[in-house]
């Protein structure tokens, strides 16, 4: 267990028996934590379009809370600052115009130490509107506030990754990242049958983990742990990279183009293979699980080890009868489901139905969680998504297939599960 | 019923009790007979990247018959020109390099001219080989190309369609070419359940359209036929193409950055909307279903609309059912179903293996057939797909919604379906 | 000699005492010659946006005559297709809208049978119109006409070389098309002093050429002859193509990011180098004076050989004082001298002044003529321009180099001119 | 005068008997005091390929120090940190790799901080080596150092202005940056002749400026002033931005695409016209010197004016002859001459070659000084160069046009200059 992971483990520790304020004031204080060991300079630059720099991440989760519970709910508050407004929206378009995403590195000004100052200003408000009681439609923004900023943890630590990487100096964000570790995976078989995925009450949940719906299952296998990067090397040097009839046609085209050969971050070194990290540069660690890989790598693995990658139905069922390993705190997996609409599913009306709704195309789902998720933020039902070539998030992949009955079974994989038990009813 | 129909009727017509050879023989002939309205310039000029020449058309349906079957299965067959494996290829990797697509524009050699001696050459040899007499798997490599032309004429009219909408000139392809007719949809309600969808066995398919699998089906309601121009006018007129919150995001960025404001060869001339077509510029037909949309729009129609796109399984299911007009013959239907793998899905080895398989991602389903499609070339269980964006092809809607129980259904239009006999056991 | 040479010359001579429409006559009929080897669809391609379609320029040269001359100057002239304006106008803003220069390819009508028609309607009125007898402007203008078909019987088989060059084929235009041959150069000393150059009075010659003025010049030695093929081949086995010091900056990055490593319709055969040429693929003659290289190359290999390029005014006065071979009829030579206006020079107003005037930044002077050219078509005066990144027309160089003083000269190439002779007073 | 050229002034009057070492720490001084109002996010950002950070002016003025003096000339001399040579060298092929030009931006390590320690680290080592007297050859090294920082000095500027106008705040750099003032010019009659321009000896000068050489001028006449906002405000009130037939055809591309409509800095506000300076936003001050435009923009004008550019011969000439008021300080103004090589130029060898010589191509000289230009950077044979379409430099226009003998002139204007004395001789 690493130290960033103990540590999220004592927050969710403490986390349980919290009262709201605490854990508004737990998460908040977990970001500001993480920004130690940098500098304004690392904060202020944007890498690429699909990334932003670390102070936006500060800006742009305070200022959620401000805009969706303080403006609405405290009375008589007062906005920070009027132009925050344009600069930190990201993609309401419900809420107006705002700094285009591809521009957000431009935005030297407000410096750092304003930001951290626009933090305290609406921490400090937020303690009030806290102690004050809050309707449950308030609680549930909320909860839905502290779940976005848990996703900028990650997504924090994502774009200072690529952003370092590009830096001929390979800077570390911390010396002492732990490496990964793992092994190699088994196939447990399940019989698929009518069974019920989707979050159903309760807890917290984003709006696209739902409605809970029946599925059918073919009978399929799935494996109980992620490929390593020893297996990827294998698939490497077996010319996966280079064989077409592997590969999905968009993916072979984009692998070509962009003249993929392994990863995103890694690089060759004569005859060694090393791994730019949070911990800077680092030999590949044959053991860990396979990350930043895009959707067509994942798809061209599976099909040259003769398997194929899980539906996110099948996951989630899989994890729900407890017969994985690995499930989250690793690595994301790709599933092979286009990100959609579940039936049944209406977003939200007004801004926050942007939330999740407006991207359901041309995006794959991943399962899981990454080993920079921040503690005790994802779940079975959770739907992360990205598009097939992007790279830079904690990728990985789990396989799966179809049960072949005519395939011999080991007696310690073969799982049965009554199909009643498996509807959940 | 328009002449191109009733040509294709009696050709489907006539097929029925056809030899082989015989229905060989009609459906090169058909395409030959389409080009009767073009000149050598017409056939030669590529006008996008993902449009071909029609003179590519005609040698690459060709070289289909020359590569899979002839080289193969006719002892001694020597090829036309060996040259053409390079330039007539479309995407098989299996079958090494080839002319790249965006540039088959630039292919002036072979003339219009020596692709038609080619094409009588590969129908010589084919007679030869048709009356010898063919195993099952030659016989399925056979169906398989005449399916493949099929598709090619319809694409042939796609292309050319976009190439003559980029003239200044705006010619007639037919100017007598029909205009479509249509009245608006009524919803028809079906109860759901387990049903099973694909293609089971006996008939020509395509290798996606199975296996047939079952799914889990909520209640819904579909329409029973396409939306309308005028119905597309309302949208319009309601700002459809202006309010970001009916679209998709990336639907959004891609109308306003392609200037979208109405279906692909829409044209608006003062105060009335013309279209380019096969017959030329015409007045928009009202009543005729729109066509040349891509996803985003449809998707984006059916939120103003208050409802949704059907899923695959849902338009099979109720088209199985008997339950709709308009299904093929008219515009292909977008669905809301990414295009994948069906459970159990594995790709055919060799060449073969790349005609469906490796697309399977980034791409929606449509369903139905339109009025460009061959004669008996769709069926219930066909899976056309297209990228979100696309637009030029022949492209329509039809709406679907969730059953709303509470919501009250004219006698009329309730549907009562056994859920057992929805299995097809 | 080659064929094509002794065709052009035989018009030249022949042209010395041609009535005008003798003269007009022999132009028109020259091009429509120049097709004879081409068919239809070689004609109706557009292989880059710099080229444009054979069709089109047989379509614009005419369009001129009938858009300068026949509306003008003929009483009651019709034009021969209104629609033909839009289409064929090259880059007349004053006289209207038009085609985009790189979409002149997707005119498939009107089909080269039609141009050739609307070609001998405007000969026909021309033949009318030049019996009757032209005004001195009038005169003026068909004489530009009619240098301006010679300029597109050059761009012609420019454009056609380049799209025969895109083809997996390599078609030749005429397999008897002459290898061009040669020997090193030698180096002439001038004095330079205060000489004259631009075009005085009397012959025709485009506005570009004038006015006649002063230019003062450094003693300078000037090559008699082009680099040839062998020489260039030694810059290449050098590593020319990988020195960074002999590049301009941004040749450098073009050369690199274009992968340039020989001149454009170079192709390495194993050890040898073939060239695609009017007369198909063949081996690179040796003696050849090199063609087909970009300004920065042509730079690169003057810095390589210890020299550097002629300026415009250097190259036109040995010229003019007999000191060079190889001026005219191999290739086009580049200078350092960019494209500018003559002091005094004033461009026409109307559309004509728009024929050279607006091209007057960015683009580097060529002089002499190359193998395409029209017989009789430049003059030493004449000022041909290209943007430095160009490659597509038939350029060479020649050296040059300051006179240095310490360096010993060969009696027999020391010329000497009295500078008061220079002056062409 | 505005504060900064005060500042200036001091600088430049007190150096006039200031040693080597005393100029050298004014002159780095000067730097860090213009960085005064900046924070470390503002210095760390890159805005566009064209620009570099502020941090990078810093470390790259100081890399050539270290690179071209100590390392050379200084026994003992140790690299500050020998991972800066990648990362602060700008284009010079001949010291290996390099950071890419447009990813300079990526470099958030190292620091603010650290790069001002690596300037104290080499100010401290350059005093020992200037105490330690200097060889020519390395004096010439130093004062080339100098005058590449004050360049430098300017683009920090330049760059500056630019990533604030990015902004959505507008920064002021300095609330009190002055305003421009200026009035409109008047023509000064030259006679022409054969002059000499370029540097002769003595003072420093880059080697671009020389050899000194003679030109051969016609008669013409000079504005003494600059083009103003009221006079650009005309212009643009007459259409001058729409009107095709005033602009060279690059340019009339440019404006288009690039929706050009005002100078870069330009905003409408309602009626009135705003402009982002050094001081933030304000309104367009009538009588200052028009500036940020394109040499397109300025050829336009001229052709709007009925005048032209002068050639950067007519305006040194003019210079030198003292007839002209707002020669620096003001504006860098175009000419119409492509920067090339003077005759007899020879780069220097080596690294130092690639200064000024490499980018003898595709570029526009500019003559005179801005306001933001270093005090006593500037002088008559000063040769500044940039691209035609680029805009974020301090480039104004200054009229010229050919005399017209016709034309009267009022006596006072009529300037007459022995032809001899224009010799220099």
């Amino acid at each position: 267990m690493n130290p960033s992971n103990s540590q999220r483990c004592e927050q969710s520790g403490s986390s349980a028996d919290a009262t709201l304020l605490d854990r508004y004031l737990q998460v908040r204080r977990h970001t500001e934590t993480m920004i130690a060991p940098l500098n304004p300079e690392d904060m202020a630059v944007q890498s690429m379009p699909d990334a932003s720099p670390v102070k936006w991440h500060l800006a742009h989760t305070t200022w959620f809370f401000e805009t969706f519970l303080l403006s609405t709910s405290l009375p008589g508050y007062r906005q920070f600052d009027p132009s925050f407004g344009y600069l930190f929206n990201s993609y309401y378009e419900t809420l107006g115009p705002r700094q285009p995403r591809a521009q957000r590195g431009l935005l030297t000004r407000p410096t750092v130490g304003r930001v951290l100052a626009y933090r305290r200003h609406v921490d400090t408000q937020m303690s009030t509107l806290l102690k004050s009681g809050l309707s449950a439609e308030t609680e549930a923004l909320l909860r839905l506030g502290l779940a976005h900023e848990e996703q900028h943890q990650e997504l924090l630590l994502m774009d200072l990754l690529h952003l370092f990487s590009q830096s001929p100096l390979k800077p570390a964000y911390d010396p002492h990242w732990p490496d990964e570790s793992g092994r190699s995976g088994r196939f447990k078989r399940l019989p698929g049958g009518l069974v019920e995925i989707g979050v159903s009450t309760g807890d917290f949940a984003f709006d696209n983990e739902g409605p809970r719906h029946r599925v059918w299952l073919q009978p399929f296998e799935i494996s109980d742990r992620l490929v390593t990067n020893r297996e990827w090397l294998a698939f490497i040097a077996d010319g996966g990279y280079g064989r077409a009839e592997l590969w999905l046609s968009d993916g072979w085209a984009m692998a070509q183009s962009g003249g993929w050969e392994a990863p995103l971050y890694w690089v060759r070194d004569d005859d060694r293979w090393q791994e730019m990290t949070l911990g800077g540069m680092r030999s590949t660690a044959a053991d860990a699980p396979v990350t930043h890989i895009s959707y067509y790598e994942a798809a061209a693995y599976a099909a040259w080890a003769g398997a194929r990658l899980p539906s996110e139905a099948e996951w989630e069922f899989a994890v729900r009868e407890n017969l994985l390993e690995q499930v989250d705190g690793v690595a994301w997996q790709w599933t092979q489901s286009a990100y959609g609409a579940y039936p049944g599913y209406r977003p939200a009306g007004g801004a926050l139905g942007e939330y999740n709704g407006k991207f359901m195309v041309g995006q794959m789902v991943l399962r899981g969680g990454a080993s920079v998720t921040s503690a005790g933020h994802s779940r079975p039902s959770y739907r992360n998504f990205y598009r097939p070539e992007q790279r830079w998030m904690f990728s990985g992949l789990r396989l799966a297939r179809d049960a072949d009955l005519n395939r011999p079974v080991p007696q310690a994989l073969l799982v049965s599960i009554d199909v009643k038990d498996a509807h959940y009813d």
